[in-house]
């Protein structure tokens, strides 16, 4: 019989869309941040769409393994995901991870493989019929909750104006911030980013923010800023009021060395971000919550293979974001709707991105009460609008950003700013 | 818009068929082997097949959780296992396994599971137009090479002529048993079922084999009839011999001491057969081979996420069998084609049942050079003889077996055999 779904060419767009200067522990977000549209389309006309980091070492990665997926069929991701690994075998190139060195490589391929994979369930979805989350074993939620992503913020980057969201640069600008995400769409968890000012401080700001928001799961995030003996203080300044807490000192080590005498669940998006760091982790119990990411996590498969990893070693599941577009959260909530332990409010950047800036085309995506509503037309239910992606893609081209490098950006205005981690 | 593979009905046929006098740890098969028949119908007359265990027991699980499951759909996976695991709530039945006693109850909610999902996903490679293979990642292999297995045996069950296979009750009558199925399968490897003689005599057995068949991977399995100190013995007299050892002591404690000095990896089909073994299992390195079947892990998503978890701690792979039907063989074969790392011969009991007798329709299953040929038309690629149904329905009736025990049996003929296990 004839094949179904061959893969007839593989479209990679670097696109760039405007972002806000958010503040985290190696810097600040620049004007703009990148993404890679990856497009599949098949013998058949039909499309399937993929998203993930636009950093230049990133997208020649997704190139070099792009050329040999075609002729193979949508069904193919073991194929695929061999593919993904092997285009990596002479690989020297480093960074390319589009999280400003926040993460290792350990997860390369992985991350290769993601858009890739995302892709090729659009595709299966879109010729059976079904919705992606009917491909992941069916939703056993109809819409995915979001948390309240906070950060720390300049008023507008350096030169302009400030932006719609102004500063942030104490609880009282943190409070107007959380207000200000919340009245627009309901969540009911609050993520701060920390990191971005000595522990004493943003220990604060947690308490003030519980004291605004009584009733709202709090979570502190400080980017692994903190020495293990800062961590243990904040984890016992925190106990009863953060549900978790993210990443607060560097690798699986330095986690463990928290986790023993912590209060509350450590979380990571940081020290376990790839298959192989599983069990080194799971040995030492460094980590309660891994906050899992499709993007590095190999896709939606893969992702719910952590999910079963994390249920059968009684670790529990939340999700982690980068500054992304519309093509991943459909792929998120897909997911996260189609995975039962994923049941903490999922982290996104969502807010910080221009409403109407985007390459999918509008009316795909509706929040509800912090929730976002899973799409069920078939496929991940979201189209290209392809006068937006080439809007984007200009972008990308006008910007003269190749990489994301929160670093750098900050040094422009504090020459002395330094990445070390932990900081405090 | 309206819903696919809604499922309408769930049917569940005991069946009979013939089985051999074959000698094991704890007693010998009776003359009829059990399996239920799962069928899922849709509303639009689409139709999958599961197949599993026949204990009453079993069935009386199949059936509790067969009601919920209508109104479903075929992609509702996460849903309906969920429904496994609540009808077992109030379960306390004992037995079911289909395994004469011989694993633990620790995969319940998994083995009741297991026939949906693979009716399930038989439904969705029909409706989408694609074998089941395709669902699972597409296939890594063409066909797949399953064992030889060899069985200590009567010639017959005692009061009838000997069966086609004759006596095997020493080393000669072994090659024997071997030649006769290798020559008419052509399979590659090697297993032996041990723990029926005192060790040395099988020790003695699988060297005899090696010198008659040098150069086909051997493998011998006693079913934790050994103590520790026993299973060192035997593993030092078989390094270079085997290329694994099956479950030679009882339990992950016992098969952790023997591992510690094992010269060959050892397999398991009896100390880890549930997900929540894998983390005692890892902890003490009990077990190098996960001797996998999608019978009691969960189906065959399930059996995959089991073959990450086996990539990520290093763990290698194979695939045991019991007495089985086409149906059963069919998802065996393209679960172990779409799973890169389920790279040794699998077990089947194929051999050992009438090449007449099946529930399938003829033809479907293509054996080549010791290899199943993987279907590649769309689901399973295997459809029901509703006449041959009916006549191992009726055997199944006439046969007045409800559930296996091969234990009882023995001593119908050896009044003092006993099945404890380590024997030796």
């Amino acid at each position: 019989m004839s094949r179904r779904g061959v893969i007839k060419d593989v479209v990679i767009t670097p696109v760039a869309f405007h972002d806000m200067p958010l503040l985290n522990s190696v810097g600040v977000h620049e004007p703009w941040a990148l993404r890679s549209i990856i497009e599949i389309v098949c013998e058949d006309g039909t499309y399937g769409l993929g998203e993930s980091y636009g950093d230049s070492t990133h997208l020649g990665r997704l190139e070099r393994a792009a050329g040999p997926i075609k002729g193979l069929t949508v069904y193919d991701t073991n194929a695929i995901h061999k593919i993904c690994v092997e285009s990596l075998t002479d690989d020297r190139s480093t960074g390319g991870d589009g999280m400003a060195g926040m993460v290792t490589t350990a997860s390369v391929a992985d991350k290769v493989f993601s858009p890739f994979e995302v892709a090729c369930l659009d595709i299966q979805g879109k010729l059976a019929g079904l919705p992606v989350s009917d491909l992941l074993g069916g939703r056993v939620r109809d819409s995915v909750q979001y948390s309240a992503y906070l950060f720390y913020k300049w008023g507008g980057h350096p030169g302009e104006p400030d932006d719609e969201y102004g500063p942030a640069l104490d609880p009282a600008g943190l409070i107007k911030q959380a207000h200000r995400i919340i009245d627009e769409f309901g969540f009911k968890a609050i993520k701060l980013k920390g990191g971005v000012y000595p522990p004493a401080q943003e220990v604060e700001a947690v308490k003030e923010l519980r004291k605004a928001f009584p009733d709202l799961p709090l979570r502190l995030d400080p980017n692994a800023a903190w020495t293990v003996e800062t961590s243990k203080w904040v984890a016992n300044e925190l106990k009863g009021i953060v549900e978790y807490l993210e990443d607060p000192a560097p690798e699986i080590e330095g986690m463990a060395a928290v986790a023993k005498d912590s209060p509350m669940p450590l979380a990571t998006n940081m020290a376990v971000v790839a298959f192989s760091h599983l069990p080194p982790s799971i040995l030492q119990n460094a980590v309660q919550v891994v906050l899992s990411d499709h993007h590095f996590w190999g896709g939606l498969r893969r992702s719910q293979t952590l999910a079963s990893i994390c249920a059968i070693w009684g670790m529990r599941l939340s999700m982690h974001s980068n500054s992304h577009l519309g093509i991943s959260l459909a792929a998120m909530t897909h997911l996260a709707s189609a995975t039962p332990n994923l049941d903490y409010a999922c982290d996104t950047h969502w807010p910080w991105k221009r409403r109407d800036e985007d390459v999918i085309a509008d009316g795909a995506l509706k929040w509800a009460d912090g929730a976002l509503v899973v799409p069920t037309t078939p496929g991940l239910g979201v189209e290209l609008d392809r006068a937006k992606l080439a809007q984007l893609h200009q972008n990308y081209l006008d910007c003269g950003l190749t990489k994301r490098d929160d670093t750098t950006y900050m040094r422009k205005f504090q020459p002395d700013f330094s990445p070390k981690i932990p900081k405090w």
